[in-house]
């Protein structure tokens, strides 16, 4: 993991450029009070070092911008197709505006704009960050940390609740996994085919877990991977209908997902919920009710965790400063209950 | 307006504090190198007079962000609903990550919030602003003015291409209206009604002026006002046919207000095109080729719009700054044409 390197210090920096801390700080905070020789003997030990200015050396010199970042480690394309992240934006931005924060959203076009977002963060523009969306081994948690920015993540990061300063909101992924597939089991299916979410992401991990806790037929057959898409919930409902035509309930691992299901079991004649039952995961609308039949499905409070990850980080932002910028952080995981909503689809 | 007002100037704190200036601009870019009862009496006076600092005042003391705000003056519940922003902000930010600048998403919940986009914006994150969906009398142009940032507008401001100063990218709306009409009198409709956008937008009344332009019957009970929204386009159709049964078509402001007509014509047993033809305006995918029939539009270049945008901006960033942070700025209007696709729909 990128958070396991030594980090450079502001002492680091001033003894290799031989000035003293306070210059170092003026100068990486663009202030003019720095001769330029001397600013320029700064400057290339930062670079020669890789030195980032962290929480404490900005705190120096610079007040509370009352801004807050919101990355969404995805491509902009999805990020705006999936009402999901509108719904978290929205908790978020209801929270951070009636505490008046600005919502600042950074955009990526892909995994390599994670250093220019890097840089962004370190640069003194925000108080902190709110992520969500992560994937396995993604570099943007080590970016922040170097940044010395404290955030708050939308899902358990890959490298979970025991690691200091992981301040995180997730929904009970697993549990809700088995109330949808006991649900099923109560229905009196056996044959229950699960299509899953990213993989790389813990809530798709989460949920398949839940789903293997309890299905009663363990063909292998009956997984198929999918990513979060309705486009994925048609492929793979294809496939599933080739590999076991006998299949009698489908857990797919969102709405959207369970939305592109549908439209390949009407094409191929199967009625739902009687031929098959179809159970999907968030409650998002309207997806969820305008499915035909509308869905039953596993609902989490995705506004309330947008409030929730905006609420954690204020209060870390609200506690006085510490000479030691670890200390005083909770390491906490937040997990969020589910329900099963029952609709006609199961 | 609020760009009338004369504002502070960096020299009027200085006298009015008995500093200089180089002190007042290391003051309000949060240097530490002034001391506090000096500094005190620094804050007093940028306070009094309702100083905000201008670009050439921070670039005394401060680099390039590479970063760029991106404002859509809507709440954020129709930025993620509209698919038009989807796909500008798709435009800006190819542009601006091909530029390695940073693209910076200023959401608002209302129209309160943007005192406190301005003092982000006037805070020293970003190097300029591109601002889409202005309504009339919109108060961002004024406070991106006051933060000395250069701006790029997408649509024509409702105070036009007059000002000095004002970089906008358009469509041409009106010429695309007028194309829209004459090919509905070209099939032999007469009686066209028009349902139109949010009339305090600029894109809405010159769409409106281009209908007016080429219609044939002038009876003001076959327009009827809608907001650029689907349920708009609903409630307007309902309208339409209550007041006017004998219409023959229909001229709506944008896609997703045809796709709403398009219901609300289905729901009373009207055929399109063969009752009703039905033309849009944008081109949307995938709403436009999926509605029922497919529909006739005018094809606007939305994505092509935003990296339009985006690139005026960072040529106006890579210009030498001038001591006159209003000299050297180029005051135009840049319209780009329409076309018209012909589905089934008209």
């Amino acid at each position: 993991m990128t958070e396991t390197v030594p980090r450079p210090t502001l002492e680091a920096v001033a003894a290799r450029a031989g000035v003293s801390r306070a210059t170092v700080s003026r100068v990486v905070n663009g202030s003019d009070g720095v001769r330029e020789p001397l600013a320029e003997r700064v400057r290339r030990a930062v670079d020669e070092l890789g030195y980032v200015p962290n929480q404490a050396a900005r705190s120096l010199v610079t007040r509370r911008h009352d801004a807050v970042a919101v990355i969404v480690a995805e491509p902009e394309t999805r990020v705006f197709a999936d009402p999901f992240f509108a719904r978290q934006l929205r908790g978020i931005s209801k929270e951070l505006t009636a505490h008046d924060n600005q919502l600042v959203l950074l955009l990526t076009e892909d995994r390599d704009d994670h250093a220019r977002v890097g840089r962004y963060l370190a640069g003194g523009h925000v108080d902190g960050a709110l992520v969500f969306s992560l994937h396995i081994d993604d570099p943007l948690p080590g970016l922040i940390r170097r940044a010395g920015l404290p955030a708050v993540f939308g899902g358990r990061p890959d490298f979970g609740g025991g690691r200091d300063g992981v301040v995180y909101v997730d929904s009970d992924n697993r549990g809700g996994a088995r109330d949808a597939v006991r649900h099923l089991l109560g229905l009196g299916r056996s044959r229950i085919a699960h299509i899953t979410g990213a993989l790389d992401q813990t809530s798709a991990v989460d949920r398949l877990d839940g789903f293997r806790d309890v299905r009663v037929d363990t063909d292998p057959r009956l997984v198929v991977e999918g990513d979060f898409t309705a486009a994925s919930g048609e492929r793979a409902m294809r496939e599933l209908l080739g590999r076991r035509p006998d299949l009698d309930a489908v857990f797919a691992a969102n709405d959207l997902t369970a939305a592109g299901a549908l439209r390949v079991l009407r094409e191929h004649g199967r009625r739902v919920p009687d031929d098959v039952a179809v159970v999907g995961f968030d409650d998002m609308q309207p997806v969820a009710e305008q499915t035909e039949p509308p869905l039953t499905t596993v609902r989490q409070d995705i506004e309330g965790m947008g409030r929730l990850m905006a609420r954690l980080l204020l209060r870390e932002l609200d506690r006085p400063a510490t000479a030691d910028e670890d200390a005083g952080v909770t390491p906490s995981g937040v997990v969020l209950p589910t329900t099963l909503v029952r609709r006609a689809s199961a």
